[in-house]
């Protein structure tokens, strides 16, 4: 079966190789092109990824490391050796290390977390001791606290929501919430807006443990003991170091007090397993969870408050450690002032064999490979930054400084920013600006997939349709989580994410358990996906890199924007709706009819109606923009005389650009892009056209109105700049 | 908040009294009905069901119990006391005792289940030891077999779909099924059907045990020793004594030979505890099950087949028992030939507090109040049958003999059945006959909850309305549960089914644990839902008695009956639409290049497509019914002479019987109903316009065409039943 289906998919790829578009090529271009990428798959080897793996996944990397920087300087030493000119960019940044935990249970019984993940026999990764980082929250404030606990589901706004309703209030109480929903670091901050005074994170079973399937080590799933590390850093206000918002942490850089720096947070947080979590669970008392509150432990879920009481005693050792960026550049041949940025994160929690070595170990096959065929003449056209960046874990803070250090340099420069991070075994998943749909759809056309042969876009559409969607490839948008942030998000710089996974699953997330070993049997045994991701981002950069229009197609992005502006206007007229059914219910006292009247509970109040909101500015904005695109027709743009082309091509690298705003985001001004944010609630999730959608969701109908003013006006910019591009493409 | 909104409740009601129809009575009529009612409900006295709970459920009293026949002798008493006939009805029914249960497990590890609840402290009924019937599943056949185990979820057909998939067959296995997603008696059925030479079905603690609340005794909740009793009879094939199918199971009935019985299992099948299954299923190897199969027990559920194998051993006293019905009459004083049924069964599976005990003591209270406003000369004008059933538990088995013995008079007498059974705390649960939805709803909406002191409608709605649902009042239809099926489903009388709940739930259904300690700390502690039952239950028999014109409406019954005919016909659109898909989905391939290669699986396989159905006869029918329930307007009835009234009574009564087909259902003959039934493979779970329904979602597309045009026939012959009324309406 295997076989055969191989057969079928190398018969298509070839059919594809001649009948397919290359967007930004002539069709003899196109040629030359795959060739040169035929070229580049041959110098690529699972074997070398899976050295570099073990040799990067040997030891404990997070930032400020000894082998974190043995990490730096091997990475270096390797990309020249493979004909770069490498640098190590370094940026004094603040980290804490964890220097007290202490969580204990204080009533109706004592107890105290063990905060131990323990080792396991057959994985020698997990043996190292105290060189293993301890687990915790970074950037937590530190505290000492102790009060009643209250179980508050994931922690997000719409289980404080539900706490109302029940008449919970979780002021003066230590709250524990449960892994996932959100970005871990949106429940402290919440909780510290609704006046808990400190916060627990545990990973719950039925998300992260047994329930999913055996654990580790006999399963690749958590076990009891194993704690999820990570930032709390309040990244949707800025990421990157605390001390420095918005501009670059040199050694000699202005810092802000500790004490002021908005985005550490209020109170203090901690990370458990649910081995440490399950007795504090089993002593609460209260009413019990709503369903879709309860976890897989073998316990009734109550909320509480108490009578479990448990003190939360957190201290940090604050210091200034050096973030070590890796920057290997490859002149272009033609076009050495356009930059094609490459970049994956090379600090890890604990070893980080899939997370992030998995990624940056294909990003190096790519980048040796590209070395290769250079020496032997095929140069790309423009220049190739190929970028390792520290101090990811902590809060994306070695790409921060770095964007922020080089900001009007990238603006003037950067093409593009292609992005990956861990990798598995699995499906492509692809995210980012839609202007490079088209291209990612063509590249995923023409990359076979190692376990079928068909390519792994039609892969990819198998399991679309099969989950019940339609086999259109398709871009999503970038929230947050990875090193594209500072790149889209502040620079505005058009920027892709990248990688496999699916099949994949496991619990070794940001723990003592994420080793070579662990990534050998359970996520790309083979290091076939590491070579896939190679060949695929390999492509996209060397298309970028070579095109002689770049490949840029606005109109599956205005699509995409049809569809936002759709939602923004559907939301606030599903709030109306259910804003008016709840006050018809309260009006007619149905909540109260219908609780249980021995259970507790407060009666909803009305709430304010929702007003029509003038959303013509950006009807209006969309119809001209629509307009627009159409007009903008670059299939025989490769024809253009070269003067031409070279100002068409410095239109399209600035395209991205248009969609910033120099004030950027209500109350978070980093964040410039106005069509892609995290969200303010949610962390990693993504928020489109979040200025207008966050002030819908806040039910701020003011800003709602100021915000869907400026989008318009951001989205006429575009269209202004698609008319400059036309101009160029119907001069005579 | 309480008392405001009983006065409220209190000011509403009067409101109602003075404005409300009564279908049936005039407006005169219905003051003299309603100080009737209200004379009724003086005499309902909590403390009486109280007491009557506590002896009842003293001890435990399955059928052929020396307690369950005290019980009836004693009822037998009470009934004459309060001014009523009564006899009791006694039938030899075939009842299995378990004498020997053994369940262990073989392999990799040895187990014994060890089959036993424990007794708890502060219940005494639970620790009267050898009194209590072992926990088993009655007409399991005898066996013993030994074999690996597969984990199957609930063991429903979707569930053999999901096996299919994955390319796991149960033949030679036993099957490993948890409790609910059907009735029980389907999942050895089901697995019988497919192979398997036994069936362990549990109770996993996330449908029944800790996930949902505390256990018994801190809390309701199933703790991890209880089990769930329960017949496994196919009782959708038939109902009632497997020897005697179709008639009654008197002295001298013939009787099949029991191994020809074919509603005794095929396969042995025991009910255990979590406490039990929990070892089982932590020796299953395979492959994870899938996330909605698995439950809150700490383990990663996998499917098997094996390594676990289990043996398990059954063999029972099958022995004839006497069943008592307890039968007590009141005669009417204006219409003694017309009888208004009311019913609940008495037998317990232990000492079943709550099932059926509340819903007996409920109807007790209603039998006593109306006998003695009888006494004091307020006779009802119908005939009323207050009937107490004996064996229902394990297999509706009194009830059946009873309607079966005495079918052709209950077909030239019977008004209506009104069934109760257990009943706790909560909202109004009503089912039945559509024509007699008026009825209830009008009950409703004049008796007061007890918590709230608004309606039971209006409690009811607005417990829908927070749903989501909107506010109007309906029936549920009939499937399979209780005594109101050889009424309904097999004779042809309008029927219903009311209890009260949702605010007690627990996990003493059909375990050592529904006793009376466990009912008053959890179920119903005040009786004031046994009050209210007997308010609601009991005004419907007094207007089915005395309403001048039998108080049916076809109305909301055609409306209903239009939802049904809509929803066959989209179940066939939507089949042919997903098997559409599912070919196109098989045609390229998605199936298996969607699927994780390192996972066992079988690709699927086109399905044979979906014929277009000719509906034009049951749409034609429809159409005529509707025509013919427009012009059939009761509400001057009253006012016909009274030989035309009499003669509309008889058509009236006899309305709901045009419904019903002389050949029954296809392969299952003993149900007659043609617009309700239980399904046949879930079980309880109704399935309206059966005979159409089933046969489409078999894919039986030749058994469809056949039961559309009967189902159409059968309509015709409601709509010529209707213009006989309307003869009679339009009588100068």
């Amino acid at each position: 079966m295997k076989t055969r289906l191989l057969a079928a998919g190398l018969l298509l790829a070839s059919q594809w190789i001649s009948a397919q578009q290359m967007a930004g090529f002539t069709d003899q271009q196109a040629t030359a092109q795959r060739q040169l990428e035929a070229a580049f798959d041959a110098q690529l080897s699972a074997d070398s990824l899976d050295a570099w793996m073990k040799r990067m996944a040997a030891e404990p990397h997070w930032v400020g490391t000894p082998y974190g920087e043995a990490n730096a300087r091997w990475m270096k030493q390797q990309f020249e050796s493979w004909g770069y000119q490498a640098r190590i960019d370094t940026y004094q940044v603040l980290f804490p290390y964890p220097k007290v935990r202490l969580l204990e249970m204080t009533a109706p019984q004592t107890f105290k977390a063990s905060l131990e993940a323990v080792p396991v026999e057959g994985d020698p990764y997990t043996q190292q001791g105290d060189a293993l980082l301890p687990s915790y929250n970074a950037f937590s404030t530190d505290g000492d606290v102790e009060a009643e606990l209250v179980f508050v589901n994931y922690g997000i706004p719409s289980d404080y929501e539900e706490l109302e309703k029940m008449g919970i209030d979780v002021k003066g109480k230590i709250v524990i919430a449960k892994y996932y929903g959100s970005w871990r670091g949106i429940k402290p901050k919440l909780a510290a807006e609704k006046g808990a005074i400190g916060c627990i994170i545990y990973s719950d079973p039925e998300d992260d443990g047994y329930y999913r399937g055996e654990v580790y080590p006999e399963g690749a799933f958590k076990n009891a003991t194993g704690v999820q590390r990570g930032s709390v850093m309040d990244m949707p206000l800025y990421p990157g170091d605390v001390l420095t918002p918005g501009y670059a942490a040199t050694e000699k850089a202005k810092r802000l007090d500790r004490n002021q720096a908005p985005t550490i947070t209020r109170i203090p947080v901690l990370p458990i397993s649910y081995a440490d979590a399950e007795p504090l669970l089993r002593a609460l008392g209260g009413p019990v969870a709503p369903a879709s509150w309860r976890g897989a432990l073998p316990l009734t879920y109550q909320i509480g408050p108490g009578p479990a009481r448990v003190r939360l005693k957190l201290e940090f050792d604050w210091k200034l450690v050096p973030a070590h960026n890796v920057i290997a550049t490859l002149k272009g041949a033609t076009n050495p002032d356009q930059w094609v940025i490459r970049g994956n994160h090379h600090d890890a929690w604990v070893h980080g064999a899939a997370d992030p070595v998995s990624g940056m170990v294909a990003l190096m096959a790519e980048a040796r490979a590209v070395g290769l065929l250079a020496k032997k003449g095929q140069k790309p056209g423009r220049t190739l930054v190929y970028c390792a960046w520290d101090a990811e874990e902590p809060g994306l803070i070695g790409s921060t400084e770095w964007v922020e250090d080089h900001l009007e340099e990238l603006k003037e420069k950067a093409v593009a920013y292609i992005n990956t991070d861990g990798n598995g075994r699995g499906f492509l998943g692809a995210g980012g600006s839609h202007a490079l749909q088209t291209l990612v759809a063509q590249v995923a056309s023409e990359v076979p997939d190692p376990q079928t042969g068909v390519s792994i876009k039609e892969r990819g559409a198998a399991r679309n349709l099969v989950s019940g969607g339609d086999d259109q490839f398709a871009l999503y948008a970038l929230g947050s989580g990875s090193d594209y942030t500072p790149f889209i998000q502040h620079a505005g710089i058009a920027s892709l994410n990248l990688g496999f996974g699916g099949e994949n699953a496991g619990g070794e997330y940001h723990t003592i358990y994420d080793t070579y070993t662990h990534y050998k049997r359970f996520k790309d045994p083979e290091m076939a996906y590491g070579v896939a991701l190679a060949k695929t981002a390999g492509r996209v950069v060397l298309r970028l890199a070579n095109a002689e229009v770049l490949p840029l197609d606005f109109g599956p992005w205005q699509q995409t924007l049809e569809g936002y502006a759709k939602e923004v206007m559907e939301t606030a007229e599903n709030m109306r709706t259910t804003v008016a059914k709840h006050n018809s219910l309260v009006s007619r006292n149905a909540y109260s009819l219908a609780a249980d009247p021995t259970k507790p509970g407060a009666a909803p109040k009305p709430r304010a109606a929702v007003p029509y909101l003038d959303f013509s500015p950006l009807q209006n904005a969309m119809a001209s923009l629509k307009d627009a695109v159409g007009r903008t027709n670059l299939s025989a743009a490769q024809s253009l005389p070269r003067a031409s082309r070279a100002q068409l091509n410095e239109l399209l690298r600035m395209a991205e650009q248009q969609l910033t705003h120099p004030e950027g985001l209500p109350r978070r001004s980093w964040y410039k892009h106005q069509i892609y944010a995290p969200g303010f609630y949610t962390g990693y999730g993504v928020k489109t056209f979040p200025g207008v959608r966050e002030a819908i969701e806040q039910e701020n109908w003011e800003e709602a109105r100021q915000q869907i003013e400026r989008l318009a006006t951001t989205l006429n910019g575009m269209t202004a700049h698609l008319e400059r591009i036309q101009t160029i493409l119907n001069q005579p």
